[in-house]
């Protein structure tokens, strides 16, 4: 069964691997799924024909036969219950590597976004410098406790899993900011992630529609 | 096997029903599993007992047997996968409502908790007042977005599932913004999540907490 997905024919960040795609080819990769990618233009993904797709307007799709989802983390779930590799076997260990993949996107993420926001959409925001000390220590709250949560650990529960991905994925937004150098362990952490065979095939996937080749 | 979550011994919000046990008790409510409260104080929260729990000090966790879980939404999650009631049985249904699930906790609830952001951390802000519509946009798009793709249903992919559930908790958090009523759709969406019986239950069961009774 053939899998598509959904990019940016131009991403934001300009292949620095932020867009959520990089997710979802780091996901199929772990688990040596082949996939094709469908680049959508800003204006394609507002039109009629992806709304169906994605109600949000936004990237990445996945389509498997008759099957399509939107939501990078409901993504990696679905591929991660399909295929071995991203998820343990054991019960309980399996529900608490979901807990971190949760963590991810509804705990550590949300501050992470506002965080972009600030500096971005609120660039030329007449309070722009004087309120991004104050999100950026909502951002380091986050930080300090994951940080002690991992510990001198290698993964956030024992063995890789999706929760690592995912957490990985979200703390390397954060690097353009420097927020991530001053949690030593943390930083760490996420070039153990950047180290893996598959999310460098995913990377150079990602960046090769940036560049062209 | 006995089941006991973790909530606020006095809940910032004073029994709306806008802390994150409510989700938990809902769910709970809907498949019908008894389950017992311990309540923590805001210290205890910080405590290294409670961090061996839930990393980021927060509630709700989950405990059962030897399983312990942090982050509502895997707490939903599983309490899904264990028990009928909360995600469809078809494959491809199933996965969609996931879908859902993820939409509501990485798309909807991110603007909605930088607006409340706005509305409380920064409430002495001097930037505040010029502020707020500009956050309020933001979570206006995405609201727009879900009513379009709602339409006249009654739930968000055929019968109500998880989703729903988590949907309809984080658009809760809306109501004293007035931004919800500029969408009847989603407020009659909204209200009708409320007008379920194990809502009702799991609403007067953290009520009770707040007001003693």
């Amino acid at each position: 069964m053939s899998i598509v997905i959904t990019a940016f024919e131009r991403s934001p960040d300009g292949g620095k691997g932020l867009a959520r795609d990089t997710r979802l080819r780091w996901a199929l990769e772990e688990v040596g799924c082949p996939y094709e990618v469908r680049l959508l233009s800003f204006q394609a993904m507002k039109e009629p024909a992806h709304l169906a797709l994605h109600p949000f307007g936004q990237i990445p799709t996945y389509e498997e036969g008759g099957l399509v989802l939107f939501e990078s983390g409901a993504i990696v779930l679905h591929l991660a219950e399909q295929h071995a590799g991203l998820l343990p076997a054991e019960a309980k260990a399996r529900a608490r590597a979901i807990s971190w993949m949760f963590a991810a996107l509804n705990t550590v993420e949300p501050p992470i976004l506002e965080l972009a926001n600030a500096r971005l959409l609120e660039r030329d925001a007449p309070w722009q410098q004087a309120r991004l000390p104050l999100v950026a220590e909502r951002v380091r709250v986050r930080l300090r406790q994951l940080s002690a949560s991992l510990g001198d650990g290698e993964w956030l529960d024992a063995d890789f899993s999706a929760g690592d991905l995912l957490m990985v994925s979200v703390l390397l937004r954060l690097r353009a900011s420097g927020l991530l150098d001053e949690f030593p362990a943390l930083a760490a952490y996420v070039a153990r992630g950047e180290a893996r065979p598959a999310y460098q095939r995913a990377f150079a996937a990602q960046l090769a529609v940036a560049t062209g080749h």
